[in-house]
Protein backbone atom coordinates (compact mmCIF):
# COMPACT_ATOMS: atom_id res chain seq x y z
CA UNK A 1 0.00 0.00 0.00
CA UNK A 2 1.49 3.36 -1.06
CA UNK A 3 1.02 5.70 2.18
CA UNK A 4 0.16 8.29 -0.43
CA UNK A 5 -2.94 6.61 -1.44
CA UNK A 6 -3.67 5.76 2.06
CA UNK A 7 -4.22 9.67 2.40
CA UNK A 8 -6.03 10.10 -0.61
CA UNK A 9 -8.77 7.40 0.72
CA UNK A 10 -8.62 8.83 4.26
CA UNK A 11 -9.55 11.82 2.10
CA UNK A 12 -12.80 10.76 0.41
CA UNK A 13 -13.96 8.72 3.57
CA UNK A 14 -13.25 12.07 6.40
CA UNK A 15 -12.38 14.87 4.86
CA UNK A 16 -15.93 16.55 5.25
CA UNK A 17 -15.49 15.58 8.83
CA UNK A 18 -11.83 16.68 9.02
CA UNK A 19 -12.93 20.00 7.97
CA UNK A 20 -15.54 20.41 10.26
CA UNK A 21 -13.38 19.01 13.54
CA UNK A 22 -10.37 21.20 12.61
CA UNK A 23 -6.50 20.98 12.95
CA UNK A 24 -6.42 21.36 16.60
CA UNK A 25 -9.23 18.83 17.47
CA UNK A 26 -7.31 16.25 14.99
CA UNK A 27 -4.41 16.61 16.43
CA UNK A 28 -6.06 15.84 19.93
CA UNK A 29 -7.37 12.79 17.95
CA UNK A 30 -4.21 11.49 17.38
CA UNK A 31 -2.46 11.63 20.91
CA UNK A 32 -5.74 9.95 21.98
CA UNK A 33 -5.42 7.15 19.76
CA UNK A 34 -1.55 7.02 20.70
CA UNK A 35 -2.71 6.92 24.30
CA UNK A 36 -4.51 3.49 23.30
CA UNK A 37 -1.94 2.61 21.70
CA UNK A 38 0.35 2.60 24.83
CA UNK A 39 -2.53 0.58 26.62
CA UNK A 40 -2.33 -1.88 24.32
CA UNK A 41 1.12 -2.43 24.74
CA UNK A 42 0.94 -1.87 28.53
CA UNK A 43 -2.26 -4.60 28.45
CA UNK A 44 0.27 -7.06 25.87
CA UNK A 45 -2.74 -6.99 23.38
CA UNK A 46 -1.95 -7.67 20.15
CA UNK A 47 -5.06 -7.28 18.30
CA UNK A 48 -5.08 -4.01 19.58
CA UNK A 49 -1.56 -2.84 19.09
CA UNK A 50 -2.18 -3.50 15.68
CA UNK A 51 -5.92 -1.04 15.63
CA UNK A 52 -4.75 1.02 17.14
CA UNK A 53 -1.18 1.89 15.25
CA UNK A 54 -3.63 1.42 12.16
CA UNK A 55 -5.53 4.34 14.04
CA UNK A 56 -2.45 6.69 14.58
CA UNK A 57 -1.81 6.65 11.19
CA UNK A 58 -4.75 7.19 9.70
CA UNK A 59 -5.25 9.88 12.20
CA UNK A 60 -1.80 11.17 11.27
CA UNK A 61 -2.49 11.28 6.78
CA UNK A 62 -6.09 12.73 7.83
CA UNK A 63 -3.93 15.96 9.67
CA UNK A 64 -1.94 15.89 7.04
CA UNK A 65 -5.05 16.32 4.73
CA UNK A 66 -6.16 19.29 6.70
CA UNK A 67 -2.51 20.83 6.18
CA UNK A 68 -1.72 20.13 2.99
CA UNK A 69 1.09 17.88 3.75
CA UNK A 70 2.03 14.94 1.63
CA UNK A 71 2.81 12.95 4.71
CA UNK A 72 4.40 10.61 1.86
CA UNK A 73 6.70 13.53 0.30
CA UNK A 74 7.32 14.52 3.83
CA UNK A 75 8.89 10.91 4.63
CA UNK A 76 10.82 10.81 1.11
CA UNK A 77 12.45 13.96 1.93
CA UNK A 78 14.08 13.27 5.35
CA UNK A 79 14.36 9.78 5.38
CA UNK A 80 16.41 8.55 2.48
CA UNK A 81 18.31 5.03 1.95
CA UNK A 82 20.73 6.49 4.53
CA UNK A 83 19.97 7.60 8.54
CA UNK A 84 19.73 11.46 7.95
CA UNK A 85 22.25 12.33 10.36
CA UNK A 86 25.13 10.30 9.87
CA UNK A 87 24.65 9.24 6.28
CA UNK A 88 25.80 5.24 7.21
CA UNK A 89 23.44 2.30 6.84
CA UNK A 90 22.44 0.80 9.20
CA UNK A 91 22.82 4.13 11.40
CA UNK A 92 25.67 4.63 13.29
CA UNK A 93 25.26 7.76 15.38
CA UNK A 94 26.06 7.66 18.65
CA UNK A 95 23.89 5.84 21.32
CA UNK A 96 20.56 6.48 22.13
CA UNK B 1 6.37 4.67 -0.90
CA UNK B 2 4.98 1.51 0.21
CA UNK B 3 4.52 1.81 3.81
CA UNK B 4 5.78 -2.10 4.47
CA UNK B 5 8.78 -0.83 2.30
CA UNK B 6 9.61 2.02 4.83
CA UNK B 7 9.17 -0.07 7.73
CA UNK B 8 11.99 -2.74 6.27
CA UNK B 9 14.05 0.38 5.26
CA UNK B 10 13.70 1.20 9.37
CA UNK B 11 14.63 -1.40 10.41
CA UNK B 12 17.91 -2.16 8.46
CA UNK B 13 18.83 1.67 9.66
CA UNK B 14 17.43 1.66 13.17
CA UNK B 15 17.05 -2.29 14.18
CA UNK B 16 19.96 -2.93 16.42
CA UNK B 17 19.46 0.71 17.95
CA UNK B 18 15.59 0.04 18.59
CA UNK B 19 16.33 -3.10 19.83
CA UNK B 20 18.86 -1.64 22.48
CA UNK B 21 16.36 1.11 23.24
CA UNK B 22 13.20 -0.94 24.14
CA UNK B 23 9.24 -0.82 23.11
CA UNK B 24 8.81 1.46 26.16
CA UNK B 25 11.76 4.53 25.37
CA UNK B 26 10.97 3.76 21.78
CA UNK B 27 7.18 4.53 22.70
CA UNK B 28 8.62 8.00 24.85
CA UNK B 29 10.26 8.95 21.25
CA UNK B 30 6.98 8.74 19.54
CA UNK B 31 4.86 11.34 21.91
CA UNK B 32 8.45 13.26 22.34
CA UNK B 33 7.87 13.72 18.28
CA UNK B 34 4.36 14.08 18.29
CA UNK B 35 4.89 17.23 20.64
CA UNK B 36 7.14 18.51 18.53
CA UNK B 37 4.97 18.39 15.86
CA UNK B 38 2.20 19.77 17.82
CA UNK B 39 4.84 23.01 18.08
CA UNK B 40 5.73 23.15 14.35
CA UNK B 41 1.78 23.35 14.19
CA UNK B 42 1.50 26.37 16.67
CA UNK B 43 4.64 28.11 15.60
CA UNK B 44 3.10 27.51 11.49
CA UNK B 45 5.85 26.00 10.57
CA UNK B 46 5.58 24.29 7.49
CA UNK B 47 9.11 22.87 7.09
CA UNK B 48 8.79 21.70 10.61
CA UNK B 49 5.56 20.38 10.25
CA UNK B 50 6.72 18.07 7.39
CA UNK B 51 9.73 17.07 9.07
CA UNK B 52 7.72 16.14 12.11
CA UNK B 53 4.88 14.23 10.84
CA UNK B 54 8.05 12.06 8.87
CA UNK B 55 9.49 11.06 12.22
CA UNK B 56 6.45 10.23 13.83
CA UNK B 57 5.56 7.66 10.98
CA UNK B 58 9.35 6.68 10.84
CA UNK B 59 9.04 5.98 15.06
CA UNK B 60 6.11 4.53 14.83
CA UNK B 61 7.08 1.83 11.95
CA UNK B 62 10.44 1.59 14.39
CA UNK B 63 7.99 0.41 16.90
CA UNK B 64 6.01 -2.15 14.88
CA UNK B 65 9.65 -3.51 14.15
CA UNK B 66 10.30 -3.90 17.89
CA UNK B 67 6.40 -5.48 18.55
CA UNK B 68 6.45 -7.46 15.27
CA UNK B 69 3.80 -6.07 14.34
CA UNK B 70 3.37 -5.20 9.91
CA UNK B 71 1.86 -1.98 10.21
CA UNK B 72 0.90 -1.58 6.43
CA UNK B 73 -0.89 -4.76 7.13
CA UNK B 74 -2.45 -3.37 10.16
CA UNK B 75 -3.73 -0.24 8.05
CA UNK B 76 -5.10 -2.52 5.46
CA UNK B 77 -6.99 -5.00 7.76
CA UNK B 78 -8.51 -1.80 9.68
CA UNK B 79 -9.38 0.69 6.56
CA UNK B 80 -10.70 -0.84 3.37
CA UNK B 81 -12.34 1.16 0.89
CA UNK B 82 -15.30 2.38 3.33
CA UNK B 83 -15.58 3.83 6.51
CA UNK B 84 -14.92 1.10 9.46
CA UNK B 85 -17.83 2.21 11.32
CA UNK B 86 -20.60 3.15 9.25
CA UNK B 87 -19.47 0.98 6.13
CA UNK B 88 -19.83 4.31 3.93
CA UNK B 89 -18.30 6.36 1.38
CA UNK B 90 -17.78 9.06 2.48
CA UNK B 91 -18.67 8.37 6.34
CA UNK B 92 -21.25 8.77 7.22
CA UNK B 93 -20.97 8.45 11.30
CA UNK B 94 -22.43 10.92 13.71
CA UNK B 95 -20.60 13.42 13.98
CA UNK B 96 -18.41 14.42 15.83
Amino acid sequence: MELRDFQELMRELYFHRDTQRGVEKTFMWITEELGELGRAIRMKDEEGIKEEMADVVAWLVSLGNLLGVDVEGAVLSKYGEVCPRCGKIPCECPFP
